[in-house]
């Protein structure tokens, strides 16, 4: 089988570079292949790239492009009932096409793969099971493909995630609102998202990987150029332990508007968004709107009104009906996660635990039994790990084995 | 004519004493004496009292507790048709007569008027000219008299006023919020109001007086008893230029429960509290709680969140709706004044001008004429202050005169 002019043995090859084919047939390698090619085809959250590939599968829309089909052939088979529709849809094709023909070069869907390799990326698409799920709410507009370095473990946890984002410019009071925010929420199991930036991203996620916690980093250009340089080492140590994420392929550089579509990502992963400290125009408001348009939390810690620095938490408190948040507590609160809350809830039972244990004990519930599998799931550690933390539990006493599952005691 | 045991002379001697008798005639005299001798028999916010006196008149009601009628006489003439509700209405007056009786001596409503004369302080009651009318929205719990040491202009502009309060444990950042609000309010017309306590109150005070501008303090004990005693000299400057009011007579100490009722006439007063910085038990939060019960708008000023004074505030943006605000600006917009922000507003027209100047032109509109009276009525200026400044502004071309009135250039 061919695809995008290339030969199987090559398929093979550039899999083999990324982390194999995770089990998948020749049309799931195909795939495969292909929004890898579409990843690099089309901007962040382009919404043309992103129906196309939606309803037709990335290969075949691929094939369509390669083959020279009109704009109108290829909306007729987008939507064959939709004659209405499918004018605007034509047009939308035609407009997108002169976009993508410039990058339809399959040289550099080579050199992504094999620069990938080099720095030890792999590629994940929607069926992977390693895909963070959360990102699929953004509908069209979500990523093709994701890039990542980084630890199994930290992907997993990503279900159980905050985005902690602010300004590059922070204050010392913005520093050590990072640090604890991080830090108290990394230890009660959350991974800590964030962008990277210097500032208070950067700081989050220091504080997250002090505190033995797990933190991801979304970045706006490919994960090969590990972006801003003063950063280099700190990104590296993510990789090692968390994870650093890109929708762009290795290679690409990182621009103002796949800044602006980075922080979609974060605010798609993550189960809700916290500014920490933000200027009136930060980016990171950004990110917040992106959270709120999803109908995710969106949390905004005050600080002084006579600190520029805190301009923009204060304005999204005032007029995009942020949660105005204190303390890791009430950033918690952001979620109505009743689990983690209930029965005086976190505080009292992290005094003293590892984080795993932490994470399988907000995973059980008072009232219901719960099975290893679905308190797996919940803690997003693995079913063995889940195991041998709960004989840990149930000897302390705080949970309790039944043969319907297990409860918090 | 005798009231409460009081020969026609004596009544004369002690309206007398208190600013005269603003033209009553003998039964509005009547009524004058008894609200007063009323403002000592239930504790503030009474409501049986309030009942009685709105239902039957302050002198019919005192005639009645003179006479011994009995509660279930009395509740027969307050609500003659309602058979039902007429029990439980004569059960809380037994009751109220329980606690009224030990108070009902004539010697004492004596004594306050005489210290009331000796302080300067008059007698306020909702017939006179100068009574607030917004405290009338606090129904049966409205005060049934104030006591006023002032001048005629600082009660007029409570009808174009701010309750700024917060915290006595203030901390400089604080006590600068409070400087700043109260300083740049009093730049644009508004009376600040506060209830004279160490820390922000005390500050908010401080900085109106220094701007030229108008502060009001209202008092948990009577007017003669500056409280709190370090504040004894800030409380006379403000009864010389601004006003010191209670509802309590003179010689009445604050107790707990007075401070609590004094801070719902903070409430009620003005058009808008905004809370400066409180911890998180702050008394400034009852103020708030009254306020918005009221549907008066609510302001709350956020600061660190590593500063346990400023929890207070949090916890009212938080909880209670309260608007996070940073600037004198956004606590202006607190009131939906479109005449004070139309046209640029407030900061544009405040440059160089004098304090009178700014509240005429505050109550001018760039749309409608309006006349002299109507201006006076709005700015809480007398019409001929008035028109003095208006012949200045007009010079300055910032006023334009037709013949139908005055309006903004």
């Amino acid at each position: 089988m061919r695809r995008f002019g290339f030969e199987e043995a090559e398929v093979t090859r550039m899999l083999s570079a990324v982390g194999g084919d995770d089990g998948a047939d020749a049309s799931g390698r195909a795939e495969l292949v292909a929004r890898a090619a579409w990843s690099m085809l089309g901007e962040p959250g382009d919404r043309t790239a992103g129906l196309l590939v939606t309803a037709l599968g990335a290969a075949m829309a691929l094939d369509l492009l390669l083959d020279g089909a009109t704009p109108a052939s290829i909306a007729e088979r987008v939507d064959p009932d939709a004659v209405a529709g499918r004018v605007a849809l034509a047009s939308d094709i035609d407009q997108a096409l002169a976009r993508w023909r410039p990058r339809l070069r399959s040289g550099a869907v080579v050199r992504s793969f094999e620069a990938a390799g080099r720095c030890g990326a792999r590629l994940l698409v929607p069926d992977s099971a390693l895909w963070p799920e959360a990102v699929d709410d953004l509908g069209v507009h979500a990523p093709i493909a994701l890039w990542v370095r980084g630890a199994d473990d930290a992907l997993e946890r990503l279900g159980r995630s905050v985005g902690l984002v602010g300004a590059r410019a922070a204050t010392s009071y913005g520093e050590g609102v990072a640090i604890d925010s991080s830090a108290g929420l990394a230890a009660r199991g959350f991974a800590i998202v964030s962008g990277a930036a210097y500032g208070i991203d950067g700081m989050a996620h220091r504080a997250a990987l002090a505190t033995g916690g797990t933190t991801v980093a979304f970045l706006a250009g490919g994960v090969d150029r590990l972006y801003p340089a003063g950063h280099h080492d700190l990104l590296e140590r993510i990789a090692r332990t968390g994870a650093v994420i890109a929708e762009l392929p290795c290679g690409a550089e990182p621009t103002k508007w796949r800044f602006l579509q980075r922080n979609r990502l974060i605010a798609a992963a993550t189960r809700a968004t916290v500014v920490l400290e933000a200027g009136w125009r930060s980016g990171s408001l950004n990110t917040a709107h992106h959270a709120a348009a999803l109908g995710r939390p969106v949390g905004a810690v005050p600080g002084p009104v006579t600190s520029a620095a805190s301009a923009g938490c204060h304005r999204l408190i005032r007029e995009c009906d942020a949660r105005c948040v204190t303390s890791v507590e009430e950033m918690v609160e952001l979620f109505g996660d009743a689990d983690t809350l209930a029965g005086g809830g976190a505080d009292a039972a992290a005094e003293g635990r590892s984080s795993d244990e932490i994470r399988v004990i907000d995973a059980l519930s008072a009232r219901s039994m719960r099975s290893p599998d679905e308190i797996a799931r919940r803690s997003g550690m693995s079913t063995a790990s889940v195991l041998g933390v709960l004989g840990m539990l149930a000897m302390d006493g705080a949970a309790v084995r039944a043969a319907s599952g297990w409860r918090k005691a």
